[in-house]
């Protein structure tokens, strides 16, 4: 649970900052206690111990998907901003290892899937992954309710660039797309140009944006995720003196086939965030 | 030619800011006359116009991709720096339309293609997509040297997010993804973690950093670019009113069937200006 | 107390960011409710209401000077860092209304004055200033061991600057000065400049700076405050609705005679942040 | 003159930066030939040299007051958005060594100073001093039409502490107040709070700001500023290689016996560009 530890009163914001406190209740360093020698592969540990010369071993860190709750706590408020220019944003799971929704227009399942068929699929294909104690990669869109116009900056602060740069600085997040992104790559222009008509923009393979600034249509945006590092299959790594060793997940730890499907909330958090952002920058140039 | 007017004498930096101008001698704001009250299809004058009530019709304003000479410019001055800790970077053609690059180890050609055979390739399909007056999208891909360990920070300033924002600035971009990038999406986790072993870090599936930081690994990056917005095909668009119109370009404007090629120095001055200041900043901390 | 929420681990930082949390177990929030609808005489409530539309009554909110304690623990982790650098700092009470110190170096009095017979004058002073239901101006100095030559940039991050942003975010802050300060108005510029010779830089006018940059100097500083808004003595003002109405202090408040004289700590932790700011600036661009 | 390189089209803005550029055509290098390889007394070529290594010997580089004609120029926009909300604002000479004005309500005069008597004093003095090869110190005010209430933000943006910060940049600046400033020091709490009354907020001891944020008078604030350091009078110095030497201000340089007259448009210019930002951030968060 998420405390709320300044800049509330009677209810509303007072202007001053919010500062969001969560415990976490489930600490149980006790068993990191077997691997706090060894490097885990695939982690940020052993990156944080050559930068900081220090690696406190308990579950992470700040490399930890943990610190993840910060932002989706954070982003419940953006929404708030958001919800009175009636800006929407939904996250969803489009795709786990090689199967693909077809569909986004189901409700969510407990997968965040908008495809009812597509989730089954995907809930018997993790359960082989997890038996195999492996893990698989999977990809998060996200789609907005039609933006209003401006948002974002030239150059400096496109909201493609800001939306990259908050997609990247999620835990395992590999690629970041927008509109028709990688696929644009076997597109001609006569067919990727997005035109204007007297009815609107016909389509939207720009995803919401020219120029780093929205257009009016839905934000579309795409978030690669690799498979977990964490993983029940034991592989080989170094101990923190560099000497060859095995690294076996301690009994009892979490392992989570395909962090994409947790990832599903913080994009949307995330998204929320930097769209917030936007939307009282461009109040500033309001004149 | 880039003019510095400022932070050198007798050629050295004196720690005064660099300013670099570089005036457009090429410039011809006639040939804009007849399409100053059209939306161009593609392109931002669109999103500027809403934006701030006015648009300088002239070529396109911020949104052209002439404003990215300065950051070539800029980014030689960050590879000195750069050089002073042996880091060396590569930006190429890795992709344009269907026609993908097998190698990276020959030297590059005319279209900043490492795969000469590949080139050829790209050079007779672009020519016919010239004669069809359109274009075509591609994938520039950038690989450095081994990093120095610890470049980045954690969550905020993480490397892959800074370089994603870098990236997603560029005009025409439509992707960023670094190491396995969307790839890693089909891989398991077994397959993806990079294994530390007493030779070294065996694979670089990770692209370069772990959890935000340099691993000391060469950086691998890509970044899909859209197919050029401007194409001698005609293309119904709205005037400024609001009425439908035609949409041709100006006789005698340039026309680029793939704007990939002309982006391949400007992803390496970017990603050379995004490690420069990761390295100034990793210094920082270092008591 | 405060409690270190995270950035430590066994006794050391990680790298993580400090939080530090002070809870404020002295709270008593009934006592706000006679005045909380009257605007306070020299206090924020009236323009916070104004900007925010909403004020919490309860104290002052991030008016009050409670909130200096958050600024004085993190100051002692700036004062561990210039510790390194072998950089000290001593704030002091230089002045209470009418009465100077004409020593400053006697071991610091229980006003933190280091001057044992002015401090008698001044408590005497307070004294009466208290039984009037009144308060007081007063002066804070500070001055530090001879920092390393360097610290600051032009233009931009000068050291004085940075320290006169500080020292003015202070609450009841009105005056900064460096050096000669507004004394320097009365003096010849053959007078004021300070010699370099074989021996050293012969006065210290300057206060420690050339050009917003470190000389080598001691650090001098001095922050007015204005006397205390909270008086015992009845005061005329309004009620949030406008209305004219009498202010007087809630039984039992309570009420500080001078506000510099809690303020010299606070003034010493804010010099301590700005110093370390610089120092690891300065270490970022030594190439 | 200042030659506009960008952001404006036909007139009027467009959104774009708006670059500036002034080219000193008065330069004439090869007086400073003389004295390249001394320290000069009071400036900063001590500070840049040992902070970078090199130095320009050519008037100074940044520490030059050569640089604060941008300030200038980029104050006239500032000011143009102020006049949007009716904010002007006047800066003016107060002090020159010992003689003040006693009132500030005549037209400027030629050195900026609202007080015709004043001035001719003050000529007559400054007269004396030039004849002498000396400088002397001097204080400039300025003072705005009401503001609206609300610009600024509590603890890290306060109106203030950003003026403070701005004014303390300006080269020769060597302390800042606002409203009652140092003279706070002498008074009680019952005389200097400002009491909220039916006609309005009765004195301006506060300077039109309360914890940070404005209150609807206007902005008062002065700032002082030393004597000249470039005296014809000789001083002992240093050479570059640390010998003693002797300083004489080149033949037909320059000499300005007090540098806060020069500083009036200067202290004006940074006071609008702090208010444009103040009034830009206000907009932000009105939501």
């Amino acid at each position: 649970v998420a405390e709320i530890l300044s800049g509330t009163f009677e209810g509303k914001t007072t202007g001053a900052p919010i500062a969001l406190f969560i415990k976490n209740k489930d600490a149980d360093s006790s068993s990191y206690e077997p691997i706090k020698e060894l490097l885990r592969p695939g982690h940020a540990n052993f990156t944080y111990l050559k930068k900081y010369g220090i690696f406190d071993y308990r579950g992470g860190g700040r490399a930890s998907a943990r610190e993840t709750a910060c932002r989706v706590a954070a982003g419940v408020i953006a929404k708030k901003i958001l919800d009175r220019e009636n800006i929407s944003l939904l996250a969803y799971l489009k795709q786990v290892g090689p199967i693909s929704i077809t569909t986004d227009q189901e409700p969510l399942g407990p997968l965040f899937c908008p495809d009812r068929a597509a989730e089954a699929e995907m809930i018997t294909f993790l359960t082989k992954i997890l038996e195999e104690g492996d893990s698989i990669g999977g990809i998060v869109e996200l789609r907005t309710s039609p933006l209003p116009i401006g948002l974002g900056d030239p150059i400096y602060e496109k909201l493609e660039a800001n939306l990259a740069k908050a997609m990247m600085s999620l835990p395992a997040s590999k690629g970041f797309e927008i509109g028709s992104g990688f696929a644009s790559v076997l597109m001609r222009g006569s067919e990727h140009n997005d035109l204007f008509t007297e009815q609107g923009i016909e389509t939207n393979h720009a995803g919401g944006v020219l120029g780093g600034i929205s257009t009016g249509e839905p934000l579309v945006i795409r978030v690669a995720f690799k498979p977990t590092s964490s993983i029940k299959k034991p592989q080989e790594t170094l101990t923190v003196q560099g000497k060859a060793a095995l690294f076996t997940l301690p009994q009892g730890s979490r392992h989570d086939p395909c962090v994409a499907i947790r990832a599903v909330p913080v994009v949307e958090a995330m998204a929320a965030l930097v769209l917030a952002d936007a939307l009282l920058y461009a109040k500033a140039i309001a004149l």
